[in-house]
């Protein structure tokens, strides 16, 4: 038993909460396991629905926006539904640290009077609840991040008058446009981990396959939405983190640049570190979504209100060149031109990958686009300037607030972090690093320019097309390799993942002809199992240059609908 | 005498190649001191130069390329022209780093050639002159940023292969653009001064009052451009010093927020500090100029080949709404309004300065505009965040460079720095100093904001006035302030400079009524001496938010004009 005082009591202690948070009709009796229920979602969990709410919740975001903005469905239907299936969700995966069913369900009743009054929706998302990652500080909850010691805290201090009090400027931000804020999202302590887990909530699991992680360090978040728990999300991303739980969900989710979307007042692990920026970025179902979120929250001005974020709205034009494009190219008069990295060099794809790719270049042929072989700058050299930039302090900031409630770190971040804090960067070591980001950059992007040259286009590629991980989705404790999504993080590239299919034990079989370049190499392709990864989702990314949002979020959609048209 | 190979020794051969650089005709006999000839502008200058180099070099930067671009001039004459002025400017307050004539009078033949040719410019700049501080990298010639140690290296290395033939992406920029490089202005060694002296060439002085200093660190910019040896150039600015310079020699100088222009590829003290970036800006004698040079940087797309510029082009939109309200406020139907600081809590400005404000206030009054009286988070504060980034090193950086030769530091840079390298900061205090950054920023964004309830214009104040430094221009080692200017680089704000008046003895009497608010206020304050500084230029600098160059540009062109048009 936990002595009193002790983490492992407070963890308990505030697990049981969120449980008991869960209203006794939602409650589901007997949990079954992953080999007696590997998919939670769709049909299995439709058990506890009402077929009104399986209606609402199986809903776009674009499309509940439409309906509560007409005024046909009430927020406070919306706002139930997705409650209840919320916290469906975290009974069978595990992924809700913060529950505020009851303050969401009174906001929804403050839209629905002002939509009776003013025959109007409030702003462009009037009633679409929006769930967010536990660094988002939202009043009258708290934001422990997975910590055990931020418990009843301000991050990790105490006394500060913000604690359950303070919002973070996206909070704000996604209020006056109308959303609805109704839970906080599970996240790896630390938050450096591509699996999801912590001492208060314990592993999150993947819904589609529960043999498998739900990614992370936004594990929380995917897990919730590819249980449609949730319409959409934020994550974020500081090597892969909206990415990952994204692709493993079968989401499309966004990295935009660092300084498009507001982080200020968020809670962060290394905050102040610098040279690689944590990005905030939507997840969803649908590209729709994510431009319905971004589109909003860019026309907050949140340059006004976020020192690191640059003064660039939405810009239709952009997008609309591209979609013009896109439009050419179907009477092939105009083409876009995509490179394609199906290999890193340094870790090969498990089979669901290798296929998933494979029908992105069929899907992209057939649309009549360019591809061209992506042979750029080593990316191994370009993940190891990134890498350095984690461990900077030495892991001082994440060993001060594991010590806070004297828990240990989770075995996934020691390989990074260690168990105690070691020797950091000289300030001279940090500028070093900073300069060979620079060139590294710069090497890319000229790079990037020199396709030109190869597309036929008249302009480089427009996209750079790749894996999101090795894996479909990694297994417990095997999330070892992040080179595929670190790469973006380095170079600020805007990226989304776009769901291509799921893994098939009778089709994706391990190659007999497999040569590992390394024995990481070889660890990770044991880590395949055709019938452990059967049904799991596979997503690739699709990669532009810095700020190419409008431009990157308009080739997911014509590509992730040209795949699932077929 | 010098022993052989000694850094004197160097530094004398060098500075000699560059007197003897200068063609025979051009010489001086006999340079008068400052006693005998304290300005050396205008009329005196003349007096070397024939009618038609006279008109040339008088000519603003737009009329120039105006000119080149219809034919009527040739290139070749007004390159000529400019690289003989700065030939005078140079041997009178000793300006240059690095001529290269001979490569200029080149380049404007072919310009010419192109010319005849093609009856039309190669680009927005065909033919303009322009000058560069010595952190470009320019092929044929070399660049010392000052250090001895550097001379006959590409940035303090040897064999690189880049010696004498790398090109900083700015350099391609404006060459592609058709403007014509002809010289490199001298910088304060360590670059980390408001006055510009090295050992190479020692002291650069104020022309306009040779008692003076010319500024720094762009010091050879100010005076070579405050001679009219050039119309335009550019320098950098990590504490003030684009806008230093052009003050103290009654210039317009932009301060672009990091992130507007490209600075790839160039030289730098401490590079990779990325707490507070160094940018590059123009500085000239309209601001018509100025904003010749940046609406033709933009049309570079320099976002493709520097990748920490962001991809913002010039906003037409942006400026012509600026230039819309001054023209309503003309009626009296709208107006801008200014915040106005005139004293920052730390030092008082001289009489000078007090009176450039004065006038200001009084032009704003006429033009119809709202004033506000500026009362922002502390100044002192954030100014402390960026003097914290300058030394995150222990001085290291400027250390081994100066180690190279042997040579020391010179007297206005061991204040900040020593003579030997200090304990420099930790990682986690370099994150603790960003985040100290961002907090600040934070605060000054919504001060800023908050002002929207003073200004009764529905705005917060369109821009902030205050003085660039606490004198017209700074005495001998006497720059010992910098709190006007470093404010501006810690919220990575906009600012142009505008020149007001000049120091009239006869009126500008220090108060009897002064009471220090320290001693260093008291200090300051010594320094001025009516007669002394009798003549030289003053300027203030108006301040926009981050990004806000196609405002900022546009209200200082309307402020200048009112000014100079009494």
């Amino acid at each position: 038993m936990a002595k009193a005082g002790s983490w492992q009591e407070v963890a308990k202690a505030k697990r049981e909460a969120i449980a008991e948070s869960i209203p006794q009709p939602w409650r589901i009796d007997a949990i079954p396991s992953a080999a007696e229920q590997r998919d939670v979602t769709g049909d299995y969990v439709h058990q506890w629905l009402s077929q009104e709410e399986i209606e609402i919740t199986e809903m776009d975001a674009v499309d509940i926006v439409e309906k509560t903005s007409a005024g046909i469905w009430s927020a406070e239907d919306v706002a139930r539904a997705f409650c209840h299936r919320a916290s469906l969700a975290h009974q069978l995966v595990n992924c809700l640290l913060e529950t505020f069913f009851d303050a969401a369900i009174e906001d929804a009743k403050q839209l629905d009077a002002y939509f009776a009054k003013h025959k109007a929706p409030i702003g462009p998302l009037h009633g679409l609840p929006v769930s967010l990652k536990d660094q988002f500080h939202v009043k009258g909850v708290e934001t422990s991040m997975g910590y055990v010691g931020w418990i009843g805290t301000f991050q990790g201090q105490k006394g500060t008058g913000r604690e359950r009090v303070f919002e973070s400027e996206m909070v704000k931000e996604l209020r006056s446009l109308g959303a609805i804020l109704f839970c906080k999202t599970s996240v790896p302590h630390t938050l450096m981990s591509g699996e999801t887990i912590n001492h208060i909530l314990g592993y999150t699991w993947n819904p589609k396959n529960r043999n498998l992680s739900a990614g992370g360090s936004s594990g929380g978040e995917g897990a919730l939405i590819g249980m449609k728990g949730s319409p959409v999300g934020f994550g974020t991303d500081i090597g892969g983190s909206v990415r990952i739980p994204a692709a493993f969900n079968g989401l499309y989710g966004l990295r935009p640049s660092a300084g498009r979307l507001a982080y200020e007042g968020m809670s962060n692990s290394m905050d102040g570190q610098n040279s690689v920026l944590s990005v905030v970025g939507p997840i969803s179902h649908s590209v729709a979504s994510l431009k319905l979120l971004v589109q909003a929250l860019l026309s907050q001005d949140p340059w006004l209100h976020d020192p690191l974020v640059h003064e660039i709205p939405w810009r239709h034009k952009c997008e609309q060149e591209t979609i013009d494009l896109i439009n050419s190219s179907r009477h092939g008069s105009e083409k876009l031109a995509f490179g394609i990295l199906e290999h890193d060099g340094q870790v090969t794809p498990h089979p669901p990958v290798q296929r998933a790719m494979k029908i992105i270049k069929e899907t992209l042929r057939r649309l009549n686009h360019k591809i061209i072989d992506w042979e750029p700058p080593e990316h191994k050299r370009g993940a190891e300037i990134l890498y350095k930039a984690w461990v900077f302090d030495g892991g001082a900031d994440i060993h001060s607030s594991l010590k806070l409630s004297g828990e240990p770190p989770v075995p996934q971040v020691t390989p990074l972090y260690g168990h105690e804090p070691f020797q950091g960067f000289s300030a001279s070591e940090i500028a070093a690093t900073n300069v060979k980001k620079r060139e590294y950059q710069k090497e890319y992007m000229e790079y990037w320019n020199s396709t030109r040259d190869q597309t036929g286009t008249g302009r480089p590629v427009d996209a750079l097309i790749m894996p999101v991980a090795p894996f479909a989705a990694a297994r417990r404790e095997q999330c070892k390799y992040y080179g595929y999504t670190t790469i973006v993080n380095v170079l600020d590239y805007t990226a989304c993942t776009v769901p291509v299919t799921c893994s098939n034990q009778n089709i994706d079989i391990a190659s007999p002809d497999f040569k590992p370049v390394s024995e990481l190499d070889q660890d990770i392709m044991a880590t395949y199992d055709p019938a452990l990864y059967d049904g799991a989702h596979v997503a690739v990314q699709i990669v532009g240059r810095r700020l190419q949002e409008e431009k990157i979020l308009a080739i997911a959609e014509h590509i992730g609908q040209a795949i699932h048209s077929d």
